[in-house]
Formats: structure tokens, sequence, C-alpha cells
């Protein structure tokens, strides 16, 4: 059975994974027959409430939170290399934009947890596939732009797409269960919660990047 | 279109909504045609860390826990009344035995949270279709046991179906992707993680518990 591994950034949309995207990664990913490998940076990340969008303060780790989504089986993304997986998935969420990178802080300039792209190089060097949705291509845009000049979408927000195309990156704008594919670089791409209205939409456009994902393997 | 609440119970399988049967939930009533109204009481619970199972003695609340599943949408259970909805369901997970009522720990003799009694109550009495899953129907066992004689199904463990019947309910057994239907008093009971194997037979099981829970409305 081939693996593909989940890279979640916490438990939560507004400081984490979104998790409807995280959940709805791992179901396509067991109904397109392969195993999903959950992992995580064991880094503090800062937590906002749901209820009131606000901050709190408080600190969490990123790997114990993302471990709710995982039911506990999850690693250290610090232990995995590409020999372990056969493709990744990286669901959105906040998380994926502060958490495994400061994007949302520095746009173009941001500066990305060197476990996940260390992860994201081995994996393209290893012409292995490398599924993104909702704000998770910005980390393909932030590690593999400007080297590979990797092509993805986010859907269709023009300040997001500026700051890809700035990192060397190309950007196209993809409706909401629409997929990008940068097939040199086994690219995999679709707006998620960047468009999506309600939950089967989501459904839908994880389905499709999932199983695109799999075809590339 | 029709409102079905989901009664959350926090955020992760060991101490709050188990999050892979809340999202499959939310993600079937769309399916369905219907309108997620999500809401959970604001009480406080203790926390389990995910990664290593064990307590860590801080407490969180269940409301503001649960806002994550909902991405912000969700309503203070106190606030709710049978009115406001056309039916109901509640995802499984720990949270559902410990939060919204404290059957882990004293099985049959089990308090139960006064909305989520109440509210419960409102619905049977309405009759307005309840839909329960995985370990969560012990709380139809708790609140309706004894006054409806409530059937309904937590799979086979022979512990748990003990406990519920000394409640005055009646377990049925049930395999892992079917339902137990009371049809007198509309409640919908299915396994979900109390037997699947795998997130696939979850949403399988969900998806006909909450389509049959639909075509009672």
């Amino acid at each position: 059975m081939k693996k593909i591994g989940v890279v979640l950034s916490g438990c939560g949309v507004y400081d984490g994974s979104e998790i409807h995207e995280a959940v709805l990664t791992l179901l396509a990913i067991d109904r397109h027959g392969c195993e999903a490998i959950c992992m995580a940076p064991a880094a503090d990340f800062s937590v906002t409430n749901h209820l009131n969008s606000q901050e709190t303060g408080e600190k969490r780790n990123i790997l114990v939170e993302s471990a709710r989504i995982a039911r506990g089986n999850i690693r250290d993304i610090s232990e995995v290399t590409a020999a372990d997986i056969d493709a990744i998935m990286l669901p959105g969420g906040f998380g994926a934009a502060k958490n495994l990178c400061d994007f949302a802080l520095k746009g173009a300039a941001a500066d990305v947890n060197p476990d996940v792209a260390r992860l994201l190089k081995e994996m393209v060097a290893a012409s292995k596939p490398i599924g993104a949705v909702c704000i998770a291509p910005v980390l393909l845009a932030a590690v593999l732009g400007k080297e590979y000049s990797a092509k993805v979408t986010i859907g269709n927000d023009a300040g997001t797409a500026a700051e890809i195309k700035k990192t060397g990156a190309r950007h196209e704008e993809c409706p909401v269960t629409g997929l990008v594919v940068d097939i040199p670089n086994k690219l995999v791409t679709s707006p998620a919660y960047m468009l999506a209205s309600r939950i089967s939409e989501v459904a839908d456009g994880i389905d499709i990047c999932v199983k695109e994902v799999v075809r590339l393997l």
C-alpha cells in the first residue's frame, strides 16, 4: 500500500490545520487505497480562540495539537524523510501560513520551518507527488518557487497570488473544485476553503486533488 | 432547508468530540441537503495530550474548543431549543461520555449535562429525529432509556451494552456500517469508531445514519 504523508500544523482553522480539510484529506487517501502518515513539527504556536477569533496569548505545541486530528497516530516531521513516503499532502488553515512558515506575516519573504522545507525539497528531488490545498500552496511557492518555477493555485485571491509570484513561482487562478497541476514538478493544488462556501465542495476538491496525486505516483 | 443540530463535546477523540466523526457528520448533513447547527456546552473539561494519551491537568472550555471543528460557527447549547432545529446528531469521542455526561465514570448511574438532557427530551417529545454514533448513544440511554425504553447500539462492546441496559434502554448489536433504528422514538444509532478500523468505514456509517435521520424528518 502506497504511503501518503499528511503535514499538519495544529488543530483549527485560525491557528492550525483547517480541520475539515485535514479530515477530508485522510478520507480521500483511504478511499483511493493508500495509507496516510500524519506528521507535524514539535514547535510551539500562538493560540487563537475559535469562538471570538482573538489570540489568547497562550502557547501550545503543533505536534501535540495535530495529534488530535490524527487520533494519536502521528510522527515528528523532523524524523521523516522522502524515503518513508510515496507522496505528500498539505491541508490548509492559517497554521500552514503561520506555523509551518511565516507567509501570513512576511509574504514572499517567508521563512519556512526547516524540516518542512527539507522534506518538500526531498520529495520534488525524488520526483514524488506533492498535493496542497487552500493556503498551503504558499509553502510550495516559498520552498520551490524560485528553483523549480513551481506552478500553483490558491484560488483567485489577488494579494496572495501577487506574493506567490514574487517568490518566483507561477500562480494560476482555479475554481473551487478544480486543480492546477505542475506536471514536471508533480505539484497538485486546489483552492478548498480559499473559495468553498460549503464542506461538500471541500470534500469534492480534496478528493480530486488526492486522486491526481495518486495518479502521479 | 432543514436544520440539523450537531452536539459537540470538545475537539479530539480522547477529551472531546471524535474529530473525524464530527467532520463526517457535517459533510453528510450537507450532502443530504440540510444545514448543520453546531452547539456545545460552555463548561470546562480536563485536557488529554493526544500524543501520549496522558491527562495534562489543564482545563479548557468545551464550547471554545468545539468552535475549532465548527470554524467558529457554533452556539451555546443552553440557548438552543427543539424549536430551533428539525433533528439532532451526536458524534462520538470520549467527550460524549466524559464532558456531556459522566457515563465513562459512572456507567448507568451517569449524570447528564442539564442542557443536553433538556434538549434531547424536547426533541423526542416533539417527535424530531435524533442520531448518535460511536459512544454517544449512551447519552440517549441515560436520558431516554427508562422513560422511553430507547433502543440503541454502540456496536458490540459487552461492558458498555450492559450499562446501557441498566438504564432501562435496550441494546442491539450492530456491524460497523449498520444502523439500529428505534422507530417509535425516532432514534438512529451506528457504531462508527466503536468498531471501525478505517476512516472510510466511519464516513459510510455516518452517511447512512444521517440519511436515515433525514428520512425520518
